[in-house]
């Protein structure tokens, strides 16, 4: 279960997430982290792009952060790239 | 040609863009910018990454924008996701 104004992109298609951000600023957040590792952080560009353009245009990029995370896999640990999108309503 | 201290991210793999970038900032550059759309913005936050992490410590992220890019295809005008990462030496 992803912490409280968090939305971790994954498998499924790119509406399912920016529905996931859309309710949350529905409900209240006035920020929203859209996280999203490896192959997936296409699709958090997507989702936060959807998400302004069609969704929510007060919404704004407040900031973008990139880093290496280490998984643990079966043959030994392998580094992955990872995004973290904050979008904040004004 | 990509314009001066700009690198496209496409179809090669991470390291041809890693050799690009750290070369241009070996060639005197005090930023470098990394481009990509669609799917290789994940590859894009890779080359920062590899390149931040493996060769030039001293460079930092300084500033992520996204953005949505229309595209003339046969069938039309079609939206996609694109990333700037700007590199920038100390």
């Amino acid at each position: 279960m992803a912490a409280e104004n968090e939305v971790y992109v994954g498998k499924k298609g790119v509406m399912n997430y920016v529905l996931a951000v859309v309710t949350q600023f529905n409900q209240g957040a006035k920020e929203v982290h859209i996280k999203a590792r490896g192959r997936a952080i296409s699709k958090a560009v997507d989702v936060a792009e959807v998400v302004r353009n069609r969704f929510l245009p007060e919404v704004q990029v407040k900031q973008i952060d990139i880093s290496t995370e280490e998984l643990q896999g079966e043959h030994g640990v392998s580094k992955v790239s990872a995004i973290d999108i904050v979008l904040a309503k004004e």
